[in-house]
């Protein structure tokens, strides 16, 4: 497992993770494009006029592979980002469990 | 709303719907490339190393977009593919409540 | 499987079921009063300051619980009040088919 | 905001939490109190045979009160248990962050 230090990318807006583990971006990125060819055979099978159970099954597959992309970036963000933050002090600790609560409550069913 | 009778097409596999709704097609289409392209912009970010929570937030967004694709399937299915089997004999109508509880099972939260 | 025709009862608001499956309500109810142990069984956990992911394993377990209940309620209501609606006029059936929706919606993950 | 140190209690078996807040713990046992109710009116409709969406509805009311209870129980587990074993040894951080998505898994929609 290697570690990828995020460096700042000048056309990337946005926050940017304190780490990544190669091993979880590799894995998420499989699985997003796997779950980009998925969408593309939903779109082909509602043009069909497809059985909407069947299309509803495939769409279930989807949503268990976003499941997949999720936990691992939860698990990335708590090895790294949360960790950090979680052995600073109490402000910053308390913050990134408001965070982490944000996300889950976004998540949770 | 106009519906379109599925005509069998020869390079299709799989059972066709009773009837497609014209517009709940057309929306399900929309929503779908719109999600193909969320996919792309979550593969993007995973690529920029960027913050997980920033990332997960988008997965929930896909997720959203993809329970508007499975309410308007399911409505697609009550109207046209249901009704009809409900307002058949008994073993028609209890096959279809038992394909609509199965749907029911895999989806429900 | 007998079928219970619902009573008016005098005490009871509310609107009432077309009909009621008793095995499905029976397996409900002995669900339900399963629940309500379990329910009491989380709130001496908390009592003891139990550790809380063995907490939130047992809230998941009545979460699933509630699932069963769900589906048994909507096999019940699509084998009567469905079926008796769609096989009515259109007006009639497309209500029923928003009203599904709306617990769709509502349940849905 | 005052804390409990939890004590050994002779009769209770499992693990203990670290520490629970005194709010949290409180506002667990009133949502619980609530919910213990809502499941008994739960079984009183359908003793009623009441109209299966109206029950539906009433099941979906007390999903989100159990999901309200599971977010507070993450957020006392991040405060205490996660974030001592995460200022930590490594071994010990590790673990941790595994239970922690044991539990989403089991939680996450």
């Amino acid at each position: 497992m290697h570690m990828t230090k995020p460096k700042p990318k000048p056309s990337t807006t946005g926050r940017s993770a304190v780490a990544v583990d190669g091993d979880i971006k590799a894995g998420n990125l499989r699985r997003l494009r796997r779950i980009e060819g998925q969408v593309q055979g939903l779109q082909r099978m509602i043009e069909a006029d497809r059985y909407c159970p069947d299309i509803l099954s495939q769409v279930a597959s989807v949503e268990e592979a976003l499941r997949g992309v999720s936990r691992e970036l939860m698990r990335n963000h708590l090895k790294h980002c949360a960790r950090k933050a979680l052995r600073g002090d109490v402000a910053q600790g308390d913050a990134a469990i408001e965070e982490i609560l944000a996300v889950w409550t976004r998540h949770a069913r």
